[in-house]
């Protein structure tokens, strides 16, 4: 017998050599139709696979990231096999799980794969995952690898094999398909209920373009038609909303050549929406107590080696600047330059917490392969701030962030999130992670202890704090249910020490602050992204770029819709009048396409009674209003930054 | 008899040798007085010096920037014929004007000179100065001047003769003392009738620390005391409103080794400063109709390539980033940033003019020994912008830009303004500036123009233009009389060809825009640096980092006074509470060091009677308020921009 410890700290016995999908159907029945997988302590396994050690178990399902992604793992396995009998002869180099889905890379000889072969493949997979067919993993010997597939022919798999090393190959079969693969898989192909190919694509073999061009298939798969259906329509909408398309025809961005990749211009509409955000972030952190800074962007090496950006960070960082016999860097990150300013004048008690913000310009290197409209990008403006504390002051600092976070949420309509918390790994200490064992357990428990105590919702991941310690990144899902990480929050005790930041405790003795560093709106680039997306474009008035349109119907109202224009601008609105020659119908057309929360549309009745006619984007005509009723409305709908939901009611 | 030319347009014939003082003496003695030398056929000569040729004729006198350079360099020769006589063997290598005053850099063999020496090098200038003694012109052969200074053991002249070519080699000589120069010089010492050595320092021969150290005395002089007196004052005065003084006391800006320098670091109060000037041009340009935009700090070698930048400007610019196989440099100007944006949708004569406005931050190179406070930085955050204009519209856009300019003299009381109208000069056209010779004057013409038709007070200087295009800087003078360069305003006739810039016309053709380069606040360094002399670090209230502080007289009246922070706090006012355990006249000491413009006393009477006695600084107590007049005066006084000195009215 076996020891089995589960997650609610429960310890059971089992027969020795049995199976984690035997002890869910010991469970219940409805349990084990569920497990796709298990962790055996912390490894993840087959659900069928023999243990006969003591271990501790977690089951894992379609709620768990590993459970996803064994099941699409195993689905491209599927994929294979249907390739295989529409394709005979067909190799196959790797297919791994995705974020969302899979794709497989394959070598179909002189053969090409069209659009309508993939529905022809969806229709084989459906038919042999119906069959149920069970994955089987068989341990294997190399030379008997080597040799398998040297018979097959498979000169892929077997330059797969020159990198394995003996004792811990496998081969993965189920019904007619086997493959070399180290797993793990779900138990069988009855799972896969819902399955979409998305697309095919070329693929160099080994990413090299002096190799031969693959054949690349995506597809994605679900447990059952639904969450397939609400996948669809999801990747429908964020086509429509794609930020990089609406950015470019609502005047957002731009990107050019000779500036460079990665490298946004922002046009006059995307700057004003950057101008609301710092207004909104300028307002929060006022009352927050915080001091704004300004910084260069620059710094000397010798900075970046003191605060262990270059140790541990230089291949995020731009190459260096020669001058003056001095390397200057472009800054990746702001803190050093807090850092210098808050150790610019002696510090007591009395000044802490200490909070600076600034929304400060980094530079950041990524692959150019990596970078992705506003998503990846070279140059970030960040909502940036390091508040300097004592340990007693940490907690009520960390939660006050997190509080500003969850406000901002609300007024973004952000009603999905997750904090995530990211530890240090150890095997990685004094290579990513600065060399001080106690300090990170002791400043990762505080953390975790603000977290729990403050009931926000959050999950632990190993390995990706910063590189000075703890951090919190913060994840949210936009109206269509898309998952964005924005916002970071971390915990800094490296720092402090390297730049010898101190403060006069109230015992008149030097002590070491800690430091929050935190960005609760993220970048301007990630977020405006995310907001194109999040509001399809149709922002809410206070951050629209042109918040309102006066359509004249002919010439001749002209005058009166300046008269309007006037009033409007007067109480700070952003309003433009359409004094084109056009039909009113293309007016308001072209107004709508360029997503203006309200038009005024102005003629014979509207000008004799002082009034306008109200119509808003989306919902149409509102009515004739007066001009104050309807300058009451906007302001009080800008003034306290309502989303366009909340405006239904104030406009109806 | 010759004929000379008049700048009053009138010719009149005078005999053949005649010189201007004597042409000046026909005029009246008065005026005779006062010429210091004259600029014939454009050229700055002797008073003294015959004429021999038909000529235009300048007198030139203390008025004249040359009239005053030539009567410091004659100082300079005054001064080293009194260190001869007080240091025997004294060689001497050169002497030149400054912009305000004269320096002589010697070789004093194994002797030093004292302060105490300067004192009675002074009495013994004055001496001499009232023997009248004239400059008298030598023209000599390059060889008997060599001999001359060879008998005379002097190396730095024969150094210096090393370099001249026969024929237009001369000395000057007045009293005892011989010099070898190239004048001119005034008549005589007499002019001189009030002087001031103001310091010795070291200077290496020819700049070079490998050289020998020479002896520098610095002195002004002027032609009576009163201005001698008046501008000691003003050094006195600068000397105390020194900005980088008053940067480190007030908390403005600091500066760090390991950032680099000439990199500003802004501290929380030098932010406010900052903040509060950008909202004062964002709103003068939304008025004025601009759109702002956001660019990045760096681009690619071949966008400068293409904007003239790296041609005619690389050595103002940062060394070059190496990534990707490019080179990335920092932007030294925004302009082709804008350029961009400007280009990144098609234009028609609709969207002409097109104002692009941005806080944008540049990177110049400045020499190590060229940096100096906030005056000299390498970081640069400049009230940038550029209209794309046809060249019907330039006139107005031009003079709408120079309105801007005097509405912000107006709101910072600079009273005294020149615009200085910087040309190209045609003997460096394609290697200064841009090689299209025609386009130069047309343009020029264009400026001039406007500022005449506007009756703007300005000044042409030939050789000084942007690369691109004529220039005007604008020189303000603080209170205290010293004069800043301090904002821009270019036309760029350029850079449109080169960036293939257009619009459709009327006519439906494409037509290339005229461009503005403009800077009214011209950068955040350069303008906070005045205005911390300006104001002596006196801030008017809208400006001022802190607005209010209240001084409770004990701790009892801590609580009345947290309720007074916070109805000031919701009007938008920055206000701090002295909770120190000090007496109350140390609170009025060290918050009138700080420079607060108001201090509000809280006690027993005020919190019984709910007022607040209010101490202006610099003006003392105003006596008991209640709170609301207070709030309804300061908030006047700051949505007004109002200065301090109108704000004694409103608080008197």
């Amino acid at each position: 017998m076996i020891n089995i410890s589960f997650p609610d700290g429960k310890v059971r016995q089992y027969e020795d050599g049995t199976t984690a999908l035997a002890i869910a159907r010991s469970i219940s029945e409805g349990l084990a139709k569920k497990v796709l997988a298990v962790k055996v302590n912390g490894e993840v396994w087959d659900a069928t696979r023999p243990i006969t050690t003591d271990a501790t178990l977690n089951l894992l399902t379609w709620n768990d990231p590993e459970g996803q992604n064994t099941f699409w793992h195993s689905s491209a396995h599927l994929m294979a096999e249907a390739v295989e009998s529409m394709f005979p002869g067909v190799k196959f180099w790797v297919g791994p799980a995705l974020e969302k889905g899979f794709y497989y890379d394959m070598d179909l000889g002189d053969k090409k794969m069209t659009e309508e072969d993939l529905l022809l493949l969806e229709k084989k997979m459906n038919e042999l995952a119906k069959q149920g067919n069970k994955y089987i993993r068989q341990e294997i010997s190399k030379a008997d690898a080597i040799k398998y597939f040297a018979d097959k022919g498979d000169e892929y798999k077997l330059d797969l094999l020159q990198n394995l090393t003996d004792g811990g190959i496998t081969l993965y079969s189920q019904g007619a398909f086997t493959d070399l693969c180290r797993g793990p898989h779900i138990p069988d192909t009855g799972f896969i209920r819902a399955i979409k190919l998305t697309s095919i694509a070329g693929a160099y073999w080994k990413g090299d373009e002096k190799n031969k061009m693959l054949t690349r298939v995506y597809g994605v798969t679900f447990p059952n038609q639904k969450e397939l259906d609400e996948y669809v329509l999801m990747l429908e909408e964020a086509k429509k909303r794609d930020h990089r398309k609406l950015g470019k025809e609502l005047g957002i961005f731009t990107m050019d050549e000779d500036i460079g990749p990665g490298l946004i211009l922002w046009m006059p509409n995307g700057t004003v929406i950057i101008e609301e955000l710092e207004k909104l972030a300028k307002e929060t952190e006022l009352d927050g107590g915080y001091k704004r800074v300004v910084t260069p962007h620059i710094a000397k090496e010798n900075l970046y080696i003191t605060s262990g950006h270059l140790p541990y960070y230089a291949d995020s960082m731009f190459p260096p600047m020669e001058m003056d016999g001095e390397k200057y860097y472009l800054k990746a990150m702001n803190c050093p330059h807090h850092h210098k300013i808050y150790d610019a004048e002696p510090k007591s008690y009395r000044d802490l917490p200490y909070r600076l913000a600034e929304y400060g310009t980094c530079y950041r290197y990524e692959q150019s392969g990596e970078l992705f409209g506003l998503m990846r990008v070279r140059c970030l403006h960040m909502n940036d701030a390091h508040i300097y504390c004592s340990k007693d002051q940490f907690m009520q600092e960390f939660k006050a962030v997190n509080d500003m976070y969850i406000k901002y949420f609300k007024i973004f309509g952000i009603e999905k999130y997750v904090m995530r918390l990211s530890l240090h790994d150890p095997a990685k200490l004094g290579q990513k992670y600065i060399n001080e064992p106690e300090l990170w357990l002791e400043t990762e428990e505080l953390v975790r202890n603000v977290l729990i105590e403050t009931g926000v919702p959050f999950v632990e991941v190993k390995g990706e704090g910063a590189f000075y310690g703890p951090k919190i990144d913060v994840q949210i899902w936009s109206t269509i249910g898309r998952e964005f990480t924005l916002a970071t929050n971390q915990v800094d005790f490296a720092q402090p020490r390297s730049f010898k930041l101190s403060f006069t405790n109230k015992e008149n003795n030097p002590e070491i602050p800690l430091i929050i560093h935190r960005a609760p709106l993220g970048t301007h680039e990630r977020f405006i992204g995310f907001l194109l997306e999040h509001y399809a474009g149709k922002f809410p008035v206070w951050l629209a770029p042109l918040q309102v349109k006066i359509l004249p119907i002919s010439d001749k109202f002209l005058e009166y819709a300046e008269t309007v224009q006037k009033q409007l601008k007067k109480a700070g609105i952003r309003v433009e009048i359409d004094d084109r020659q056009e039909k009113i119908g293309k007016k308001i057309r072209d107004t709508e396409l360029m997503k203006v929360p309200y038009m005024l549309v102005v003629g014979e009745k509207e000008m004799n009674e002082n009034k306008l006619s109200v119509r808003r984007q989306g919902k149409g005509d509102l009515g004739a209003q007066d001009i104050s009723v309807f300058l009451e409305n906007i302001l009080d709908e800008i003034e306290n930054r309502k989303s366009g939901e909340e405006t239904a009611a104030v406009t109806a």
